[in-house]
């Protein structure tokens, strides 16, 4: 039936017959894991551990002993949680947002991200996109008929977005500028200078910024994290992509949201039956609990900040690996070009270190030769660290066999 | 910033400035509700009393416990919700489903409706869509950019699918069909011959049929409820849409699934992630309890066979309303055109008897001068026959009015 599809789909491939390549979407990762391996492959904050935090667990336990939240919220969204969200969007944001005009709640950011692009993009045009960043980021243009064009972030700029870059990559059919701010996989969080550059150019050739800030939540060494919507002429332009997944650690929950000036939300909110449908009424409820909860994200700040450092100081020490310091969130980015291609590595690790990471080229051309770890996998810092020393460990065995070690 | 959005969004509108008309979507309903309106306007079963079933509370209180639901599924879904779907499609269905490749559970179907269709349409490409249908199957055709072509239902017919309907609406640009079956908003169950006629057509033309069974659960009076994917030459061409909003009355918890042939589903796999992302974990644990517990579906059946029948009556003994017993789920169709518009008469049955229902016009041209009402609501059935009474009674004053009762 791939000749009654369109172009844009019959290329995909979900790994029904290549259980390993595609062990994010099929059985694959379900295999390992019962073989005993450990998965730093998901962007799934403490995974596999609990982490639904008690004052959550209490709120959600009380819904379903009510029996309620077999019901529909608004397909918007819940008030309670638009509410909610309203309210952190003003303290952390510095966005003034409407709860009935503004902010759309997503089953999850990541058909909220495709849904924040839809609306804007015909066939043929273009969208600008860092490169590396999250692999959705490329093909979601491309399911929608748009051509992702790469704008590369250089290690040597610590991966800041480079604006001659963006300058160069522009054409007639741009139309659209994608960031992920913080990024994945790189961690980097886009300085004010940056986005303010971003943010003139966006504005000088009338273009649109979807900004996917999922990673917001934790931005170490006192980064000013700033949303570009609240930047000079961007709130008119930009749709930002918010989730509960990452910094609350509820990935399960699948709630993201979306914020947009009032023009571009009537139209979203048109189409959110059809596209996305409601969110869990559950989910909504606890992930309104969960961003009330001030406690959580200090909590989870102080356990990430020292996961990064130990995760840093155990893959950089390998000779042969070159990797920043994380500057945000659960991930740390590898150049191990100097080892082997990101396939012989990874395979290496998942081998001798029975971890599953991920190989970089999916992050884009520049992901080749690179490896994206999740460090902030575990609830329990023991079994972290012996992860990451296990892996450390695989990797030195490389170095060792290319001789940048001492045999 | 329309202006630089495609002609297939642009001219949507959410309701931002129309709170009414748009109830679905925007805060209009909840304001309703608040002032006392009972709203029978939403597909949402038992609305807006508790219900969910004992037997799933219990196992959704004890995932919360565990804290484990903070985590991701495979975005194909749970291994354990694809095993009792599997099931489910052999006993029920007369389907042959392998979990690892020809289920994708989906986060509502509504989203699962739209991602069905996504990777066969085209620009231009024309979808015959029975009318009237669920609003989205006409509304997900444009989004695509696709043309949705009308195939009138006549109440002659008991809203059964004609053949010769069929082939009066084929063009060289007709690519699919797109059928709720039971319909919504008829509960019209199609029967063997006519999907046969149906299966036939598909065949002979080459092409796909979307079938969404989201009211499959709850078929009365021992009609037959045949699947399209089992007809002869079907399972490659098919991709059938499920639920549990409705017949296991957990809208809320957001839950479908696919079911397709591995070469459709392989591609389906391939854009999961990006167009739907995975399901909620802890809304695909209550749906495998909800699925495995065989107490709930009769035990609904039996309420709501009862309800559709004092629904008939009640409705059907006023003068000037044409209404057929519903042979499935939880919607009353009304023809009230010798009433007045689906707009007058709406407007006054939330004035009298302050209930909101569906106007007709949404599901297709067929539906003016139509009201839905979904007689489905409410646990009580004390409650249920009240709101029946007051909409005939408002029904009735109409019907004095326009001289169709004697004064
Ligand atoms: C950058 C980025 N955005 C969005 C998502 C999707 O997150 P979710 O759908 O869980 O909100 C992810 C998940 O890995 C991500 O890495
Ligand atoms: C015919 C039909 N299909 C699909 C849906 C969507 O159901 P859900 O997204 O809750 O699974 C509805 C909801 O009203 C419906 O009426």
């Amino acid at each position: 039936m791939r000749r009654l599809m369109t172009p844009r789909f019959s290329p995909l491939e979900g790994g029904l017959f290549s259980s390993v390549s595609k062990a994010d979407v099929g059985e694959g990762a379900g295999e390992l894991i019962k073989a005993g391996v450990d998965v730093m492959a998901w962007a799934d904050p403490f995974f596999p551990d609990p982490s639904i935090p008690a004052s959550v667990q209490t709120v959600m336990a009380e819904a379903v002993a009510s029996g309620l939240p077999s019901h529909y919220t608004m397909p918007i969204g819940s008030a309670d949680l638009r509410g909610v969200i309203a309210g952190k969007l003003g303290t952390r944001n510095g966005i003034t947002a409407d709860p009935s005009r503004n902010i759309l709640v997503t089953p999850g950011s990541d058909s909220g991200l495709l849904y924040a692009m839809m609306p804007f993009l015909e066939q043929g045009d273009e969208v600008l996109v860092p490169d590396p960043s999250y692999p959705s980021n490329f093909a979601n243009c491309r399911l929608l008929g748009a051509v992702p064009v790469s704008v590369p972030l250089r290690a040597e700029d610590g991966y800041q977005l480079d604006p001659a870059a963006l300058e160069a990559a522009l054409t007639p059919r741009t139309k659209m500028v994608l960031i992920s701010h913080p990024n994945n996989p790189t961690g980097t969080v886009f300085r004010r200078d940056t986005l303010e550059a971003l943010a003139r150019f966006v504005v000088a050739h009338d273009l649109i910024l979807v900004c996917d800030q999922a990673f917001e939540d934790h931005v170490f060494d006192n980064i000013e994290m700033v949303s570009p919507a609240t930047l000079p002429g961007m709130w008119e332009r930009t749709v930002t992509v918010f989730s509960v997944s990452k910094g609350l650690g509820l990935s399960g929950f699948r709630v993201g949201y979306l914020v947009a000036d009032d023009r571009i939300m009537d139209v979203l909110y048109g189409g959110a039956v059809n596209v996305l449908g409601a969110t869990s009424t559950l989910s909504q409820i606890g992930a309104a609990a969960a961003l009330k909860d001030e406690t959580i994200l200090p909590a989870y700040f102080d356990i990430l900040d020292r996961r990064r450092r130990l995760a840093h100081a155990a893959f950089s020490a390998v000779p042969g690996v070159r990797m920043q310091m994380p500057e945000s969130g659960i991930l740390s980015w590898l150049d191990i070009r100097a080892l082997g291609t990101a396939t012989e590595v990874s395979a290496h690790i998942l081998r001798t270190a029975r971890v599953l990471v991920n190989e970089g080229e999916p992050y884009g051309a520049e992901g080749a030769g690179h490896l994206r770890i999740v460090h902030g996998c575990f609830m329990d810092e023991t079994r972290a660290v012996d992860a990451y020393s296990r892996i450390a460990g695989a990797l030195q065995l490389l170095s060792r066999d290319s001789q940048l070690l001492p045999a």
